[in-house]
C-alpha cells in the first residue's frame, strides 16, 4: 500500500502521549531483542506479496476459498522453509505456533489454516503419546510432510464429554489388528480442522475393546486417504462439515468408519498398552493425557483471547480517534468520538483486559512448564491446581476477548459492521473458542468442583496453594471501612471469591445433609457455582496485574499508566459486578458514587495515552488488515478503495438488470 | 423435505406442556383469525419450490449471491401478485411489511433483500413529505415498480447525527434547478439498501442552500441511472460497498454527486418548500418528520428484536431437549441438557424476553397510531414522551435480542457455530439493527435528557405522563421490608429507575451549579444517564408484562405459565443488576438468597413448559431453517445432509490436491 500522510487528529493523539510505546512493546514481547525477533519474522512473512489478495477470500465462492487455503498454505511452508535457510536455523515448535495460531497465522490464512491440526495436535500427539518405535517411524513421515494429519476425536453427539465418545476400536487377535467402527450416525467424528478435503491421515480416539472389555478411549493411526490418489480408503467415510461462522479455511470435516481394520502398532502405545493377545496394559497414570488439554487452554489464553482483543481495541481506538461526529456544546465543530465518556467506558477497559490477559498467560505459561517437568518426574501434585486455573482462565478470557470485541466493533457504529474493519472475522475467530477445547461453562465448573474441595481442605486445616491461599484468611470475612485505593480493591476481589464459595458450598452441603443425592444437589446449585469460579478466575487476574505492577521494571511514564489500567480493570469489574462486592466485600451503597467518580477519573487520565497504548501493542497494518485501524488513520479512503475491490463493482452494470430487473420494471416478469 | 417421525425425546417434552401451545400464539397473534391469516399467508410464500435453494447462498460467490437475491426478489413481486389476485384484494403496506421484514421476508431471502428499501423507505418517504402534484406523480410510478427506489440519507461521514449530513443542494434560480453535489470523501452517501446495483432512483437527503443561506436537511427525488439502460446518469458516481458481517443479500451502495442538476419540483415540499425565485418557506414544526423515524423504530422492536430472538430460543430448547451429554449422576445415562440448571438459565429467560418485546411493541403500535392521529391534529403534546420511549425501547430490545441470540447459540455447543444452524445469519441481522437506524448508546442518552427534563418537571409540580409518573411517587425512596412477590418486583423496579434518575439529576444540577458548562458536565455523567434510560426501559418492559398478565384473556393453565415468565423476566434482571437494587429498591443483602432461590424455583417450574412454550412461537421449519431446530427433533440427520450440500464434497478428491497438496507432500513445491 502506499504510504500516506498521518490522519493529523490521530498524529495529535500520539502527541499527547506521556510514554514511549517501544516500551510497552518490549514488555509484552518480553524484552527488546523479543520484539526485534518478531518484528523480523512478521515482515519475513507479511512484506511478501505471494500472500497479498488481489479479491479478499470473502468475495469468493465458498470451494474457491478452499483452493485458497490450500494454496496459500503450501506457500506458507514454502516461506518456513526460506525462513530457516536465512536464519540458519531448524524450524522450531515455537515458529509453528507463531504462524499457525495467533496474529500472524491469521493474517496469512484470515479464516484459518486448512494445515494447522497437523503441527497443533497431530505431530504433539504422536511425540507426546507414541512410543518410541512409534515416534521413530511416524514423526519423520509427518515432520516432512510426507504425511498430512489431523486428530480426530470430537463426534457428531459427543463434544466435551469425552467419555461419551461412540466409535469403536475392536482388537481381533487373529489378525492382530484394530477394527475402527462407527456403530450410530452421532459416532461421526465432527469438526476435525483440515480433516474434509485435506488430510490424508489421522490420530483416532476411540473406545478400545479388546477381549470383550471396554477400556476407555485411546487413541490410533488411521490412514484416510491414499497417499498418491488422494481417494478415501475403503470403509472410510469423509467429507467436510460445511460453512460456519467463521474458521471457513481451516477445512473441518467428518469421518464414518465401515469396520476399517488397522495394525496393532497403530495403537498410540506410550501410556496404556494393548499386547499381541489382546491384554490390556493400563497407563500408569489417567492425569498424564492432561497435559496436552491444559497445553492447549493456556496458548488459547495468549493466541486467541489477549491477541484478537488487542487487535480489536486497536482499532476501534485508533478509529475514535479520527472520526468526529455530533456535538457536545451546540455549535462547536463535531468533537472526535473518543471525547465522549461513553465511548471511552466502551473502550478503555479492553486494554487493560488485553494486556492482563497477556501477563496472566505469561504467568500460566511458566506454571507450565514447571508442572510439567515436575510431572516427567512423577510429581503429580500441582497439576489439580494448573488444571483448575486454566479451566477457568480458558473460560474468563475467550468470554470476555469476544464480548470485548463485540462491544468495539460496535463502539465503530456501522463501518465495524463491514467485513474490511476486520471485526467480523476477528469475533468469528474469538468466540468459536467459547465452545471448542471444553465449553466455557462446563469448564467453569471443572474449577468450581476444585474449588469446592480445596475449601473442604481448608477447614479440615490441609494446607492449600497459592492461588486458593485466600480461603484460610478469615479476615476476609469481617468488613472494614471502604477507600478507594489499590490495596482495597486487591481485598473486595478476594472478599467475594470467599464469600460466594463459602456460601455456595455451605449450601450445597445444607442441602446434601437433608438428604438428597449430591448429584442433584450440585446441579440444583450450580448458576452459583459457575458465579464461583468467574470470581476466583477475576481474582486471579487482578492479582496477576498487581503483581506486575509492583515487580515490572519500566519508566515512571509507563508505569504510571500501567496502574491507572489496572485500577481501572479493578473499578471496572467491580462496578460489572457491584451486587456481589455489595454482598460480600467493603463496599458500601454510600460508597458506590465514589467508585463511578473514580472509574471515570481513569477514563479521563487513560484518555491521552489511549492512542499510544495500542500503538503500543504493536499490531501493524497487515495483521490489522482493517480499514478502519490502520496506522495512518486514513478510514475514509480506505473504506472507499476496500468498496471498489468488491467485484459488484467491476462493471457499471450487473447482468441481473438484463436477466430479471429489467424485465420486472417493465412489467414482463 | 421428508415428513420424519419426531424425536423421541422431544416428544416426551411435549407431552409434558401443560398448556396449549395454540392458544400462545393465538395471544401472540392477536387473536385465532390473524393466527390463520399469518399462515396461510406463510404457507402460500415458503412452500412454493421456486424459493428452495439447491445450494444454500453461503456457498455461492458474492456476485453470484446478489444476482440471487435479485432473482428471488423479482419472484416474489410476482408471487405478491398472485396472492392479492388469490386473495382477491390489492397489496397492503402490512402484506409488504411481512414479507420484506422480520420472519418471512429472512426466509426467502436470507440475507436482505435489494428491494426493501423502494417499499419501506422510498415510497413512505413520497407519501409522507411529497405534496399533492409530487404523489400523484411518483407514487403511481413507484407502486408499480416502473421505477425502484432507495433512500439516502447516511454518509461515509455521518450517521445517527444527521445536521452533520454534508451532500449540498444549491438552488439556482436562473434554471429553476438544484444543484446535488458531494464536496467530500465524507460526503459520499453510503450503506442505504439497493443502492448499489438495483436502484434507479433515490429519495436523496442534502443540505439545502438557497439564496446564500444554508436551510438544514432536505429531501429531494434524484434520478441515479438510465430507466434504459441502467448505466449511471451522468454526474452520478455509484457502486456498493462491499461485503459485511450480514445482510449481504441488501446490496447496500455508496453515491457521490459530481454537480447533478434536478428539476426544483424534485425536492419533496409537503413541509419546506422552495418558490421559483429561491425563497425558502419553513415548515410549520420540525416535529412533523419525527413520525417516519419512530415508525421505522416501533418495527424494529417487533421485526427484528422480538422475532429474532423468539426464533434464536426455539431453536436452541428444541435442540437442547434432543442432545445429550455428559453425566450429572456417575454410571446413569447422559442426560438431555435441558436438565441442567446452567442450561435452562441460558435459555428461559429469553423466552420471557421475546414475549416481553412482543407486547411492548403492540403496545407501542397503539400509541403511535394514537399520536400519528393527534399529530395530523396538529397536536404534538405526547410526541416527545412516544420518542423518549421508542429511542430506549430500540435500544434494550435490539441489544438484549442480539445477546441473547448469541447466548442460545453458544448454548447449543459447537453445533451452533455453523451456517445451518441459522444462529450466525440471524445474529447479523439482529446486531445490525443495534448500529443502524440511531445507534444504541445515542438513542438512550435521548432518552434521558428527556428523563431528566421530566424529573425537572416533576418537582416543578408540573404533571406528568403516564410513563413517568413514578417519580412523582416519592414512597419509592423509602425502603420496606422485601418480600417474594410479584407486586414487590415490579415496585422495585421502579424504585431503582426514581432512584437512578434522582441520582443522576441531582449530579448534573450539582456539578452544573459549580458553574461548569451544562454541556461538559452532561458529558463527563453520560455513562450513569445511560443506567437512567435503560433502568427505564426496564421499569417499562415489566409494567408491560405485568399489565398483560391482569388484563389478558387466556385459560388459566396458559396465564399461569406466562405468571411465571414474567416474575423470571423481573427477577432475572434483578439479579443482573443486583447491584441497583441494593442501592436503591427495598432489596437487602439477606434478600439475595431466596431471590436466587426464586430464580431457579422458576427455572424449575418452567422446565416442562419450554418447548411447548416454544411451539407455541409457531416459527415453521421454513422460516426457523435451523438443522438444530426443526420441529421432528432429527437434529443429527439434518446437520449431516446439511454437511453433504456443501459443492466441496460433490466430487472425493479437491483439484486442489493435484494442483497444490500433492506436489507440496512429495516435496516438489
Amino acid at each position: 500500500m502506499v504510504q500516506r500522510k498521518v490522519n493529523e487528529d490521530l498524529q495529535s493523539e500520539r502527541n499527547k502521549g506521556t510514554f514511549n510505546p517501544e516500551e510497552l512493546t518490549n514488555l509484552i514481547d518480553g524484552g527488546a531483542d523479543k520484539t526485534k525477533e518478531r518484528r523480523e519474522l512478521v515482515d519475513f512473512f507479511l512484506r511478501d506479496p505471494i500472500f497479498q489478495d488481489k479479491v479478499p477470500p470473502e468475495y469468493l465462492s465458498y470451494v474457491e476459498r478452499y483452493e485458497d487455503a490450500v494454496r496459500k498454505s503450501c506457500l506458507m511452508m514454502k516461506k518456513i522453509n526460506e525462513w530457516t535457510e536465512f536464519k540458519k536455523t531448524g524450524a522450531t515448535v515455537d515458529l509453528y505456533q507463531a504462524l499457525l495460531g495467533g496474529l500472524l497465522g491469521s493474517a496469512l490464512l484470515k479464516d484459518g489454516m486448512p494445515f494447522a491440526l497437523h503441527y497443533v495436535m497431530f505431530l504433539p500427539t504422536l511425540m507426546g503419546q507414541g512410543n518410541i518405535e512409534q515416534q521413530a517411524y511416524w514423526i519423520g513421515r509427518a515432520w516432512n510432510c510426507e504425511i498430512m494429519g489431523t486428530y480426530a476425536q470430537t463426534e457428531l453427539g459427543h463434544g466435551t464429554f469425552i467419555r461419551g465418545l461412540e466409535t469403536t476400536a475392536t482388537y481381533d487377535p487373529n489378525t492382530e489388528e484394530f477394527i475402527l467402527h462407527s456403530p450410530t450416525l452421532t459416532s461421526y467424528k465432527w469438526w476435525p480442522g483440515g480433516l474434509g478435503q485435506t488430510a490424508n491421515y489421522a490420530v483416532v480416539v476411540a473406545q478400545l475393546y479388546t477381549k470383550g472389555d471396554c477400556h476407555g478411549i485411546q487413541p490410533f493411526i488411521v490412514q484416510l486417504r491414499d497417499e498418491e490418489t488422494h481417494m478415501p480408503m475403503p470403509g472410510v467415510k469423509i467429507g467436510e462439515i460445511g460453512c460456519k461462522l467463521g474458521m471457513n479455511g481451516t477445512n473441518q470435516g467428518y469421518l464414518g468408519f465401515d469396520h476399517v481394520r488397522i495394525p496393532r502398532e497403530n495403537m498410540l502405545m506410550k501410556n496404556s498398552k494393548v499386547l499381541k493377545d489382546g491384554t490390556f496394559v493400563k497407563s500408569p497414570s489417567d492425569k498424564l493425557t492432561y497435559g496436552t488439554m491444559i497445553f492447549v487452554r493456556v496458548a488459547l489464553v495468549k493466541g486467541i483471547a489477549a491477541c484478537y482483543l488487542a487487535k480489536a481495541v486497536t482499532i476501534a481506538t485508533r478509529y475514535s480517534a479520527v472520526r468526529r461526529q455530533s456535538e457536545i456544546v451546540p455549535g462547536e465543530p463535531e468533537p472526535l468520538i473518543i471525547e465522549y465518556k461513553t465511548q471511552q467506558y466502551k473502550l478503555f477497559p479492553h486494554i487493560a483486559s488485553a494486556l492482563v490477559m497477556t501477563f496472566a498467560s505469561r504467568w500460566l505459561w511458566n506454571i507450565y512448564n514447571i508442572v510439567t517437568s515436575e510431572l516427567e518426574q512423577g510429581d503429580l501434585e500441582r497439576l489439580p491446581e494448573l488444571h483448575a486455573i486454566s479451566c477457568c482462565l480458558k473460560a474468563v478470557c475467550t468470554s470476555d476477548a469476544a464480548q470485548g470485541i463485540e462491544e468495539c466493533r460496535k463502539a465503530t457504529g456501522g463501518h465495524g459492521y463491514m467485513t474490511c474493519s476486520s471485526f467480523p472475522l476477528t469475533y468469528g475467530l474469538a468466540t468459536a473458542a467459547e465452545t471448542y477445547e471444553g465449553e466455557n461453562t462446563v469448564m467453569l465448573l471443572q474449577t468450581s468442583r476444585y474449588l469446592m474441595k480445596a475449601w473442604h481442605q481448608a477447614k479440615g486445616g490441609i494446607s492449600l496453594t497459592p492461588m486458593t491461599s485466600y480461603m484460610i484468611d478469615h479476615n476476609l470475612a469481617n468488613r472494614s471501612p471502604w477507600q478507594n485505593n489499590m490495596a482495597c480493591l486487591h481485598k473486595s476481589f478476594r472478599q467475594v471469591a470467599y464469600g460466594l464459595i463459602k456460601d455456595t458450598t455451605e449450601k450445597v452441603y445444607r442441602i446434601v445433609s437433608t438428604g438428597k443425592q449430591q448429584e442433584h444437589v450440585w446441579n440444583s446449585c450450580s448458576n452459583l457455582l459457575v458465579q464461583c469460579a468467574e470470581a476466583h478466575c477475576r481474582t486471579f487476574l487482578v492479582d496477576c496485574f498487581y503483581e506486575e505492577i509492583k515487580t515490572v521494571n519500566v519508566s515512571p511514564a509507563l508505569k504510571k499508566v500501567l496502574t491507572q489500567l489496572c485500577e481501572l480493570y479493578a473499578v471496572y469489574h467491580l462496578l460489572k459486578k457491584l451486587g456481589l462486592f455489595l454482598m460480600y466485600s467493603d463496599v458500601r451503597v454510600g460508597d458506590v458514587p465514589s467508585l463511578q467518580e473514580w472509574q471515570d477519573k481513569l477514563l479521563e487520565d487513560l484518555r491521552p495515552n489511549a492512542v499510544t497504548l495500542v500503538d503500543g501493542f504493536d499490531i501493524c497494518d497487515e495483521i490489522l488488515n482493517s480499514a478502519l485501524g490502520a496506522y495512518d488513520g486514513n478510514v475514509y479512503e480506505r473504506l472507499f478503495e476496500e468498496a471498489n475491490r468488491s467485484p459488484l463493482n467491476a462493471v457499471p452494470v450487473n447482468k441481473s438488470f438484463h436477466q430479471y430487473l429489467k424485465p420486472f420494471l417493465k412489467g414482463n416478469i
